[in-house]
C-alpha cells in the first residue's frame, strides 16, 4: 500500500474537521488491538458521528482507493481491527447514540459505538437484558459485538449475538446505505443480509445502526462450583448435565493452571488441590432455578471431590468474577498472553482438553485452559515472555497443532473471537478451497475494490 | 426458455434411470405448488438419492445451461417451487435418510427430503423436539423448512428455523459441494453461509444435508382461549401479555370470519358471538407453565368477554386444532384461497388488522385473518371464486394495498412463507433498489449462470 494521497486527507478534514487524527501517537494507538504480535499504524483516523458522515467517508475512500478498517473499542483478539494495509481507521467510538429502548417491543436501537455495558444498563432500567456477554462487555462496543458475532458465558442457553440482531443499517463501500431486517423476528423478505453482516468483521460494509432484541431479566439466578481431580472428569460432568435436562445458562470450566493463577490474583478462596473446576449456574423462575442447580450439583456429585453452592449474591459474584478474571490473572505471570478460541463438539471436549495439555508440554509452553464448557468452546491461553522470540514461536507452533486438531475433531478454529488476520491462515483448513473461493466472491459482491479491512475475511 | 436439449435428458437418464420423470402427468403435477394462480410445467423431474447424484445433476444442468428448481413436498405458498422457466425440477422427496439423532448433542443430521413430521417423531423418541412448526409440518420437508426459514406457532418464545440450523451441506450450480457450519452453536469461522442459505429458496445452492439443533421436550404445556368483542381488544391483550413477563410459547389470534369458518368445519365448541379470539399457551416446567397461563388469563380478563382454560390434554388439542384448521376451514367456502403473510411490529398489530378489514370491504373481498399475534405475523386469507377472474383481481388489488401498508408500518411483505414468484414484485418496495442490486450480486456469486430457480429471489 502506498501512502494515502494528501488529497484524501484534505477531503476527510473538510468533512470532519478535528475529528480527523493524524498525530503519530494517535496513529500508533490505532495500529493495534488486544491481539499480541500484530500491529500496523493507519495513515489517518476518522471519528464520524452520523451515518451520513460514514457514507461521505466511504465515498472519499472509494474515490481515492484508500483502505478503510472499522474499529470499535479495539478489544478484538484476532487482529481483526489492525489496519494491515494502513489507510483509514474509521473509529465508531463517537457514534454513541442509544436511540430507543422499548420494553413493549423488547428491543433497542443504537449506533455502533454504544458499549455493551451501556446497553446492558439501559436495558436493565426497563427490566430487560442485552444477551451477548463477552469477557470485554464493559469496554467493547455493540457494533464490535455484532461485527464479530460475540459469544460469552450465556451461549448454551441463550445462543450468541447473531440471534438477537433484528436489523442493521450499513454503508457499502461506495457510500450507499442499506437497511436489512427491521424490528421483526419473522421476516423472510430477501437473503438474510443481517446475518451475513453479523460476524463479517468489517469486510463487507460499515454498520451504522443496530436494532437488537432484548430479553426479560430473569427473576432469579443461582450458581455453584464443583471441583474435580481431572479436566476429563469435569468434561464428563458437563456431558451428563446437558443430557439430563434443559440447557442451563452457565457451564464454565478452568484447569489447574487457571485455578492457581486466579486464586493468586483475586483471593476468592478457590481450592488449589483440584485438577479442574466447573462453574455451573442457571437463571429464570426461582423454583425452576433451584431445581436446575440442585440437578447439576447432583450430577457433578458422582465425580466431584467437592461442591460449593453460592448461598448469597456476593458468593455468586465471586464465582463469576473468578471465571471472568482468567485472562488478567494469567497475564500477570508473563509479559505476553496469547488467548485462543477453539471449539469442538461437546463429546470431544475431554479429548481436546487432553490434547491441548499434551501439546503445551511437547512444545514447552505454559498454557492454561478455561472456557465455555457447555458450548465446547475452549480458551487455551499461552503465557510467554514477549521478549523471547523463541517462546512466541513455540506457542504459535503449539496453537498450529491445536487448531488443526480442533477441526479434525469436527470443531472450529474460532468459536467467538473471529478470524481476523490471526486465524486467516487456518481458515482454508476449516472451510475447504471451494468455500474459500465462495467467500471471496461474496466479498466481491459487496466490496469489488477490496477497500474494507483488506487482509482479513474474504481476502 | 427453449425446450430442454434432448442430450440433457439423455444424460440425466444415464445417471438416474427411472428416477427421471418425463410423463406429461408427472410434469403437470410438478408444475404447481400450494400457491394458487401460478403454474408452469418443468421439462423433466429428477429424483436423486445422494449428494453425489445431486452434484452430477447440477453438472449436467450447467453443461447444458438448463434451469433447476429444487422442490420438497411442494407445500410452498408463494410459488417459490413453481419452475417458471421450465427445465429440471430436482425433487428431494427420495432423499429421506435420517442419519443421526443425538440426545447428547441435541441435534439431528438428515437429508432434505425427511418430513418435519418424521423428524419430530424421531426427536420425540429421545425426549427432544424439532422447533420449526409450520402449518404444513406433517407434509413439508426439513429441506423446505430450511430453504424458506419456516416459522410457525412457536416463534415468539423459540424463534424460527434459522436459529436451529447448525450446519448445511450444499451443492453449488457447478456441482461443487460445500459444508457450512457444523455441529457447533459457536462457530465464527467465515461469513455465515449457513444463514445465507437458510431462506434462500433454492436460488443459491441445493441443500443436501442438514444438521439441526433440537431442544428438550418441555415437561408440561397448557393452553387457554379468550374471546373479545373486537380484534383491536385482542391485539391490546397481546401487547399487555408480552409486556408483563417472559415471552410465552403461543399467542395466536383469529377474527370472526375465521371463528365461524372453523366452528362450521370442526365443531369444537367455539363461541360464535365473539369478534375475535386469542389462543394463549406456554410450555416448560409445570409450575412455571401454570403461573404463565394464569398470568395471561388475568391480563386477558381485563378485556375479554369469556376465558376458557383447557383443563385436559384433549381440550388443549381441540384448541390447537382450531387454530391449525383455519386454512382448510376457510377453503371450504370458496373454490380458491389466497393465504397471505404480512408481519408488522407488535404495537402496529391493531392498526394493521383494521386496515386489512377495511381494505377487504373496499374491494368487496371476503378476507379472514388469523395468525401468530405474538410475532405480529398475520395471515389474511382471501376466499374467492377461482372461476371468476374479477374476484381474483379484486383480491390481488386488496393484497397490493395490504403489502404496502405493512411495509409502511415498519413491517414486511412475508414473515415466514417466503418471496417466491408471488412476492417478488413487492420486494423492492421492502428493500429498496440498492439492496435489490446487492441481492443480485450475491446471487451471481453463487450462481453466475442464473440456473437455480430463475425468476425468484435474486432475479
Amino acid at each position: 500500500m502506498d501512502k494515502i494521497p494528501p488529497a484524501a486527507i484534505a477531503d476527510l478534514q473538510a468533512l470532519l474537521g478535528e475529528r480527523v487524527l493524524t498525530a503519530p501517537g494517535a496513529l500508533a494507538a490505532y495500529g493495534r488491538d488486544a491481539t499480541p504480535l500484530f500491529r500496523h499504524a493507519p495513515d489517518v483516523v476518522v471519528q464520524p458521528l452520523t451515518t451520513e458522515e460514514v457514507a461521505a467517508v466511504m465515498r472519499i475512500a472509494t474515490r481515492h482507493r484508500v483502505p478503510v478498517t472499522t474499529r470499535g473499542a479495539g478489544t478484538n483478539l484476532c487482529a481483526a481491527t489492525v489496519p494491515l494495509s494502513g489507510g483509514i481507521v474509521l473509529s465508531t467510538t463517537r457514534m454513541t447514540a442509544l436511540t430507543e429502548v422499548s420494553r413493549e417491543e423488547m428491543l433497542a436501537v443504537c449506533q455502533p459505538g454504544v458499549t455493551a455495558g451501556a446497553l446492558n444498563r439501559a436495558a436493565a432500567a426497563v427490566g430487560l437484558i442485552y444477551v451477548p456477554d463477552p469477557g470485554s462487555k464493559e469496554a467493547s462496543t455493540v457494533g464490535g459485538n455484532v461485527a464479530t458475532c460475540a459469544g460469552g458465558l450465556r451461549g448454551l442457553k441463550y445462543g450468541v449475538t447473531r440471534q438477537y440482531v433484528l436489523g442493521l443499517e450499513a454503508v457499502l463501500p461506495d457510500g450507499e446505505v442499506i437497511r436489512t431486517g427491521g424490528r421483526l423476528v419473522k421476516d423472510v423478505a430477501g437473503y438474510d443480509l443481517t446475518r451475513l453482516l453479523v460476524g463479517s468483521e468489517g469486510t463487507l460494509a460499515v454498520i451504522t445502526e443496530i436494532t437488537m432484541a432484548l430479553v426479560p431479566n430473569p427473576a432469579a439466578a443461582r450458581y455453584g462450583v464443583a471441583y474435580f481431580e481431572t479436566m476429563a472428569e469435569a468434561c464428563e460432568a458437563v456431558r451428563d448435565i446437558v443430557a439430563s435436562g434443559p440447557a442451563p445458562a452457565t457451564l464454565e470450566f478452568m484447569d489447574a493452571v487457571c485455578i492457581a493463577a486466579v486464586e493468586d490474583f483475586a483471593h476468592l478462596g478457590l481450592h488449589l488441590d483440584a485438577g479442574a473446576l466447573l462453574l455451573f449456574g442457571d437463571d429464570g423462575e426461582p423454583d425452576a432455578v433451584d431445581r436446575s442447580v440442585a440437578r447439576m450439583a447432583e450430577v457433578c456429585g458422582k465425580r466431584a471431590t467437592r461442591i460449593d453452592l453460592a448461598e448469597s449474591v456476593a458468593a455468586a459474584e465471586d464465582l463469576l468474577a473468578a471465571r471472568r478474571c482468567n485472562l488478567p490473572a494469567l497475564a500477570r505471570s508473563g509479559s505476553m498472553t496469547i488467548l485462543e478460541d477453539v471449539t469442538v463438539p461437546r463429546p470431544k471436549l475431554a479429548e481436546m482438553v487432553a490434547f491441548v495439555a499434551a501439546t503445551a508440554d511437547k512444545h514447552g509452553v505454559r498454557i492454561g485452559t478455561f472456557g465455555h464448557a457447555g458450548d465446547g468452546n475452549l480458551h487455551p491461553t499461552a503465557v510467554v515472555d514477549g521478549d523471547d522470540p523463541a517462546a512466541a514461536k513455540a506457542a504459535m507452533a503449539a496453537f498450529d497443532e491445536i487448531f488443526r486438531r480442533a477441526v479434525d475433531l469436527g470443531g472450529t478454529i474460532t468459536g467467538e473471537h473471529g478470524v481476523g488476520a490471526a486465524k486467516l491462515p487456518y481458515l482454508e483448513h476449516r472451510l475447504g478451497p471451494e468455500q474459500m473461493a465462495l467467500l471471496r466472491r461474496i466479498k466481491g459482491a459487496f466490496d469489488p475494490l477490496g477497500l474494507l479491512n483488506p487482509g482479513k475475511l474474504g481476502s
